[in-house]
């Protein structure tokens, strides 16, 4: 790892004018890492700013919005966060797509668009690697650094939940919190408040779950309808389609969205012994062996009868 | 700390014929310290044990069951864990309240039963300090007793998420993982499984829901008949009470739960500005600033207006 975090270090300490670029529709990790970095970077005498992301909510773009530049910044060194390809960048962002000096991220499927690619696809989380590049550049990780590094860990292993998190990812999170953060205050924040239309919308899909095969399929339906009567909107439906499958006996957890365009989006959560890909490979979608995704087109009560006859099948 | 360690790593290493003790209604802390530390005890060739803990559910109680010892076994050392008095033991433990050779335990309120009392208050779980113990008895810590402990730590602190958990929380955690356990598959039985009882009933609490003050307050209740309906037990009811505050906007969440004695259990949570002990005072109870709770005599119709009456009085 050590000549890699190296090289970053190096190029970061020779540089000045440095603009960070996040992805389109910035999660915690992405903005918790620019915002980590333009800190340190400041705190050795750079001059870095953080692009403008447009995409950005509250809740993340806090993390970055108080270091975006003026008009007349005039970047001499890019470097991109948590961004596996130009693809991801935001409009704003575009014109530096060939431009990338370095590129810290922890994506395997990196497509290396970078001058320089620092990945580690081992992490959970890039702010992982933001904190070993920090951690080098001479400065001492403040609370204000740590903070936002925090959340970029504790988001993206879903606090520290999910398999990907390892020990690196713990020892990480224990060096944070030694800065003096509120670990506790931050998490109550990000995992443990609920929108209010992200309660009636669940409120609504659990009224209406059918359960099959005795328990073991269970489907829930998120209908235009009630997306307009509870103003919900894409961040109030974040990782909704894994609430099916966590209810006891559950080994099928399918959501289906009904889309404008007379078409359904599915979501197919599986436990270890049902494959999620195989079932959406059925109507032209794919995915992992647990997480798959299709979409179908049609009403929503169509959608329903055919992903039933599916999903069925798999244990005929 | 380390000399308090080295005391109980001592005592340990000169004792044979040990029996653990777990205090009633087993936690993933107090049966993840037991199950670590026989295993321990065990590998450094001491004959050890772990009393039965009839209350113990299927979920924690597989971490000491097969430690069980057989009647004639004839415990020469006792040893109790994570159990801040004797008035915690269980009906069988009960002839060894006042025999207790070592305690090792992290809450305040330890009342010092035990000849010698191991006790860390600022540690979020007793498997942190049951950790530094093993790592000083001369056995490496294999996966099997790092299981139960990472189940001790992740389960008192809510998966690293609450306040309590510190950097050497996560310093253990990331030891634990070391040693090759699977912490994702751990915490998604554990955390992201709900039973069907459980699900039911959150569906009719939230169904049945009513806010107060422009939804500043969140009142749920839990009907004899909604319990019997779906046969929800009391792990079924686990830490129900925090769910009305994760409500966006709500300050005061209140639960209101159905006795069969014509009385009415409450529990109250609340954001920083409001006081819930103070709420429960009105009633008898008492608590923290946080979290309180009391007992109202009467129906649940009843309870309701007065809980409403007095909290809207907080904001008067």
């Amino acid at each position: 790892m050590n000549n890699l975090i190296q090289t970053a270090v190096s190029q970061l300490k020779a540089a000045d004018d440095i603009l960070i670029i996040t992805h389109r529709r910035p999660d915690g990790d992405t903005a918790g890492c620019a915002g980590g970095l333009v800190q340190a970077l400041r705190n050795i005498g750079k001059n870095a700013y953080v692009l403008k992301n447009s995409d950005a909510t509250p809740r993340y773009g806090k993390l970055i919005s108080n270091f975006y530049p003026n008009e007349d910044f005039k970047p001499q060194f890019i470097v991109s966060v948590d961004t596996g390809d130009t693809g991801l960048f935001t409009e704003n962002a575009q014109i530096y797509a060939d431009k990338v000096d370095l590129c810290i991220d922890h994506h395997r499927s990196n497509s290396l668009y970078a001058k320089t690619s620092v990945v580690f696809p081992e992490y959970a989380a890039c702010g992982e690697i933001i904190y070993r590049v920090i951690e080098q550049l001479g400065t001492p990780i403040t609370a204000e650094i740590a903070y936002p590094i925090y959340i970029a860990i504790s988001t993206d292993t879903g606090c520290f939940r999910y398999s990907n998190t390892t020990a690196h990812t713990h020892e990480i999170a224990a060096l944070c919190l030694k800065t003096g953060i509120d670990g506790g205050e931050i998490n109550r924040e990000i995992f443990e408040t609920k929108s209010r239309p992200r309660f009636e919308m669940e409120r609504i899909i659990f009224d209406n779950i059918q359960f099959y095969l005795e328990g073991k399929i269970a489907i829930v339906q998120i209908l235009q309808s009630d997306l307009q009567k509870t103003g919900a909107d894409i961040d109030d439906l974040d990782a909704i389609s894994a609430l099916p499958r966590q209810i006891e006996g559950v080994e099928v957890g399918i959501t289906l969205q009904e889309n404008k365009n007379n078409s359904v989006k599915i979501s197919v959560r599986t436990n270890k012994d049902i494959n999620a890909a195989a079932i959406c490979e059925n109507f032209g979608g794919g995915g992992h062996l647990r997480a798959a995704g299709a979409t179908i087109d049609g009403n929503i009560k169509e959608a329903l009868d055919r992903i039933v006859e599916v999903s069925e099948a798999m244990y005929a």
